[in-house]
This record gives structure tokens, C-alpha cells and sequence, in this order.
């Protein structure tokens, strides 16, 4: 009998979200097993859907609201609030992000800004802790718009205070973070960093994601001097953290979030599955049904499935995996207590063809793994 | 624990053979469970590759010799001797098949003669029973030319003896099967026979299969005259067997093996699930892996894995389906006794792509069902 099955999978990029991949496993479970509990638990890495993902495992609160956009114009905008509204989840993509730029983008001129009013929103809700998803940024300001937006004072050689944006940190003077400070004295903040860049050099935040922001090689080289310069004007306050891996995630927002407003990086995976009580949720569950667009040798140094498969298997719980395409090495899965490694893919075509049916398949696939478990605990060891 | 599993699939045309389909299962079945018995049964409708199904299921000789090809000359050929010698398969194919014309096709003029000879050979040899699969013929002779080579007499208008081929057939004017008679008197022959054509008319030989064999519309009507004039004659001795389904097979074959030599016409997955003692050999077994290049809603109405599941479903044993692709309504198997179906794609690739890893992924998509067998066994019902 399965009683109760955990439903943790990542998003399929590009064709479907984690909670609605919850609700087509959810309708399979149904199908073969009308009595089981189907326990969703979406997960994400920061990204785009992020705050979806927490609502759907927690419940709480969709908040819309306007604020800055990437270029300062006011924008359409939404956080979410968990626990009571303690807990708020934010992510950067939602005021900061690429999609919102479409064709103009320029990380010299973005601004992170519209974070900052996002996590002001929430504190002034009564949230006590946020988590912020960094992904998907059309930034390179190092998070000073965000922290500006927050009480943190920047001044140029004038004196004069003014929001940096990635073309004008290198006119940073100083820095005064005293009044932030007080705002966030009994926030706790928590960024969803996967990455492992430091802010800059030739793994930087410029150099390694400036280009896909629109940044060509000499704007690269201005927008790295003007993070080290950052750094630099930082270091005079205390000890010099531009080279802790993270830092340099979403064109420095790791180095903001962990310099500028004294937050915490974190692994996204592990925020999420902690956050949403996974390792408790797992008692008493008889499957964790995971996935991902697709899995391959990687996937075991991977954050969403091997993560999802590590902690199930260290309470004694096998996991399936659902994948859209099962790539060369995929086997050292069950190495980390994966019992099984299925494929959506139910017909030889194209991945064009294939999106377009994902639904259909996750499903079906969902439930050929419930009638193979039910036909075989069925019978006779 | 599975200790004991069937490998009962149908080939993958134009990928795999059955044999080597039960290889990649058997494989994946020592990968996960050292200890357990893989019993090969793989399964022909009596095309290409059908004796050497009967010899990876029942053990058996090989026999090589050379023959009489589609248009008479020399030909390598081959048969199967089973059962201690007692029981010959013969694929029509071998000795008229169209592989074996090329680009040379012309049923007017191709002969069966060859397959006689075969069976004439398994004869000599003590074999008291004859298989004979149909599929893949280049001839439309209705069994003449093999009736010939079986001692069964046909002369024209002026008595002479001659063998009809396809252009001939309506020269005949009387048929003797006395010799052959005493020749085959204590032989049972038995053709596998999955279609339901009748021998002449809109669903006939002629109209329904030479197309494929080389014929244009002036020919299919000459042909299917000739066969007309066939069971003219020979209804004189007896009853018109014309519109008995199946006489229409394999160029009429299917009406020469019934009227010229009193054979019987026997749906090939029966007669191939009955000769190597499929329902005997499901006592103690566990589980069924049957498997077919494309499965959907036409699968129940179909031979291969319908016939596989519900014989194993009779004995309560669960059959698991392995398919190249799934189709629109392949769930309808489920009410067959039918565990699941698996995919083979393991990738969103088309199928030209998808034929070359083939071996690899159907040995990868078992081990994955047997893997979740395990997982699923061990846990507390």
C-alpha cells in the first residue's frame, strides 16, 4: 500500500511548473490509489516560481503590490507570506529580473531597488525572516539598489548620496549602513545561492553573467572594476568577503545581501526542504516522488533531485525520480537511495513535440510507477 | 523477490530482434537480481526471425541448405528442427521471400517451390509436424509451387505436367494430390496465420498484398483471376474453400497449405505460445516482460502482447509491457491484466536517433522496473 507519498519535484524548465508537475503526480496517485495523501512539497532553487513553490508547500499569502522596476519605472510586483506571516519569500526575478526588461537590457543601468520595497513591504507586515531567490537578475548593481533601498547610505567624492547602479559604483565614497541596520535588527535574511562565484575576477559576477544580461567585453570590464571598487570601499568597515563563493551571484546581490545587510547564503535547496519542514514531512511517507527536466552523471553533485534523495534515504525512504530526459551516468542516482529513474518520454520525437505533451506523459508516467507498485507489494515476497 | 520471469516480447521492427530483446532483459534482470531465473520466450507471427524465436525458446538445430528461390535458382535457405527432431519451422521467407528478390519483384512469376523442398527436407529427416510462417512472401502462386515440390500434380489442357506460378495459375485444368497424400499422410502442418484475407476478390491475395510484390492494376486482376480459376478447380474435388479467412495469406499460401496439402491455418501467436508451452512454464513464475515496438488502443484487438497478457493474467501472473512507443489508448491493456507500461525512450529524440541506442535503452528501462520490483517488495504492505 502506498498511504502517503511526497511530491518534490523541480520545475521542467520550459514546459511545466514544479506545483503543477505536483498536481499532474497528484491526479496519477489518485487514479491507483484513491485513498493516499499526495504531500506537495514543489521545490525551486530561487528562481523564477520560487515563491509559488513555498506557497504550495506552506500556504500563505500571495502579495501584489508596485514597485521599482529594473529601470526605476513602477512595476507590477508580488512576494509571498508564509508562517503566519513571519516568513517572507522574495524573489529577486520579481523586480529585478531579465524577463522584465525584454530587448533592453544593460546591467550598467538596472537597478535592484525594487527588491529593497519588496523586503521594506514584508517587514513592515511583521515578517521577522526573509528568504530571498536570486536567480534570473538583469542586474550587476552588487545589490546596492536593494540595500539602498533599505537605509543604506552611499556617497560619492561630493558627498553626495545617490542609488549606485552597476555604471556608477565606481563613484562610491563611502558607505553608512547604520540606519539599515536598525530596520533589519531582528530580520533575519536568507538568500537561495547556488552558485558559487566570488564577486569578481574571472569567475565574477561580470564576467561569468554580465553577458547573457546584455554586457558586452568592455562593458564587462567596467562593471567588474566597479564591484571590486565596491568591495574595496566596503573592506574599509570591516573584513573583505568578496572572495566567499556566492558573493557573486545575480550580479553581486550575494555580496549585498551578505555585506551590505548582513544576511546569511545559503544552499536553495536546503532553504526550501528546511523551510518547508521536509525532513518531518517525511515521516510516515512510503515514496518521494521527484523530478527534473533532466538527469544525467551530474545530477548526484545536482541540488533539487540528489538533495530531495539524500535526506529520504537517510530516513529509510526510497525515491523515484521523474525526468524528462535521462542523460549518460544518470545510474549513480541510486547510489543516493533512488530506487528508479523513469522518463516522460513516451513517444520517439523532438523536444518541441514533447513540451507540448508534457502533462499528459508526467502524468501517465506517474501513474505506470503507482500500478507497478501496487501490482508488485501485492505480491508474495 | 522475483526468482523467476518470462521474457516474452515481439521483435522491434527495424531495431531488435525478440532474442536479443530477451538479452538486454535478461541483463537487466542478473544486474538487479542475481539469483532469478530468466526464461526466454520470445514471440513471431510467423515473419523474419520466427524460427529463430522457436530455437531461443525450445532449443533446436539450425538446419542450412540450399533450395529453390522465388524464381528458381539456387538459394542458401534454412529451417528449425525442435523437439527432439519431431517438430520443423519454416519461414515461408526464407526460400521466397521478398528480401530475397530485391529489386527484382514480379509475383506472376515467383514461386513457392522452395518452401516445399524444405518441408520435404524436414520430412526426410522424422519431422512429424510442420510450422510454417507466412509473412514477407514475393509470390501470389496460391501454394502451387510448394504443393508441386510435394508431389501434388498440375497439368494443362493438353495433360501436361507443369508448376504454376502466378501468370500460370489459370492454365490449369486438373490437380492430382494423391502423392503428395502418402507423402504427408502422418505429417500434421500447421501455418501461422494472423490475417483474414480471403484467397480472391476486393480483400484477396492479389488486391490486398501484390501491390507490395511488384504488381500494378492489369497484374493484380491477372492474379486474382488466377486464383479465382485455382479454387475453381479445385472445388471440383470438394468443398470451394475460397472466402475461409486466411487463404489469402502470403500470396494464397494460406489456401495452398489448407486445400493442396490439408493443412490447418492457426492464429501465430497461438501456435507459437502452444509449441513452446507458455502456459506450462508460467507456473512459479512471477512477473511476464512482453514488449513491442509501438503499443496503443489497437494493442488489445492485436497478437503479440495481447495474447501474452491475457494468457499470463489467466494464471494470475502480472505482465509488464516494454514498448517502443506508447500510443493514444495503449491504457486500455491495463483491463488485460496488464501491470505497466514502459517506454524505451529515454530522451526526446526521433526515432532514427532513438533505433540506435536501442539495445541500451530497453536494457536500461528493465532495470529500472525491476529495480522499483525490489524497492517496492521490500516494503512493508
Amino acid at each position: 500500500m502506498l498511504r502517503r507519498v511526497i511530491f518534490a519535484p523541480d520545475s521542467f524548465k520550459g514546459t511545466l511548473s514544479s506545483p503543477e508537475i505536483c498536481a499532474a503526480y497528484q491526479r496519477a496517485l489518485h487514479s491507483v490509489y484513491p485513498e493516499a495523501t499526495g504531500v506537495f512539497l514543489p521545490i525551486a532553487d530561487g528562481g523564477e516560481g520560487t515563491v509559488d513553490c513555498f506557497l504550495a508547500a506552506c500556504g500563505g499569502e500571495r502579495v501584489t503590490l508596485a514597485v521599482s522596476g529594473p529601470f526605476g519605472e513602477k512595476t507590477p510586483s508580488f512576494y509571498g507570506l508564509l508562517n503566519e506571516g513571519k516568513t517572507a519569500v522574495i524573489e529577486t526575478a520579481a523586480a529585478a529580473g531579465l524577463p522584465l526588461v525584454g530587448e533592453q537590457k544593460n546591467p550598467e543601468l538596472a537597478t535592484t531597488y525594487g527588491v529593497g520595497e519588496l523586503i521594506r513591504d514584508a517587514v513592515s507586515r511583521g515578517a521577522t525572516e526573509v528568504i530571498l531567490g536570486l536567480g534570473g537578475s538583469a542586474t550587476n548593481d552588487g545589490g546596492t539598489g536593494m540595500a539602498a533601498s533599505l537605509g543604506v547610505s552611499f556617497r560619492n567624492r561630493e558627498g553626495q548620496e545617490f542609488t549606485p547602479v552597476g555604471k556608477t559604483l565606481i563613484q562610491i565614497e563611502s558607505i553608512d549602513t547604520r540606519k539599515a541596520k536598525n530596520l533589519l535588527q531582528d530580520i533575519r535574511i536568507t538568500a537561495m545561492c547556488d552558485v558559487t562565484n566570488p564577486l569578481c575576477g574571472e569567475q565574477g559576477a561580470a564576467a561569468v553573467y554580465a553577458p547573457q544580461k546584455g554586457a558586452d567585453s568592455d562593458m564587462i570590464r567596467r562593471l567588474d572594476n566597479g564591484l571590486a571598487h565596491l568591495a574595496d570601499i566596503a573592506a574599509r568597515a570591516g573584513t573583505d568577503l568578496r572572495n566567499v563563493p556566492g558573493t557573486g551571484a545575480a550580479g553581486g546581490m550575494g555580496f549585498g545581501v551578505s555585506v551590505l545587510l548582513e544576511g546569511q547564503l545559503q544552499s536553495g535547496i536546503d532553504v526550501m526542504l528546511d523551510t518547508t519542514g521536509f525532513d518531518r514531512q517525511l515521516d510516515g511517507t512510503d515514496l518521494v516522488l521527484t523530478g527534473e527536466g533532466r538527469v544525467d552523471g551530474q545530477s548526484v553533485q545536482g541540488k533539487a533531485v540528489a538533495g530531495v534523495a539524500r535526506r529520504a534515504a537517510g530516513r529509510g525512504v526510497p525515491t523515484v525520480v521523474i525526468a524528462g530526459d535521462i542523460g549518460p551516468g544518470a545510474e549513480a542516482l541510486y547510489s543516493l537511495g533512488v530506487a528508479g529513474i523513469l522518463s516522460t518520454n513516451r513517444i520517439a520525437a523532438p523536444y518541441d513535440i514533447q513540451r507540448k505533451r508534457a502533462a499528459v506523459d508526467i502524468e501517465a508516467t506517474a501513474e505506470t510507477l503507482f500500478r507497478l507498485c501496487r501490482f508488485f507489494q501485492r505480491q508474495r515476497r
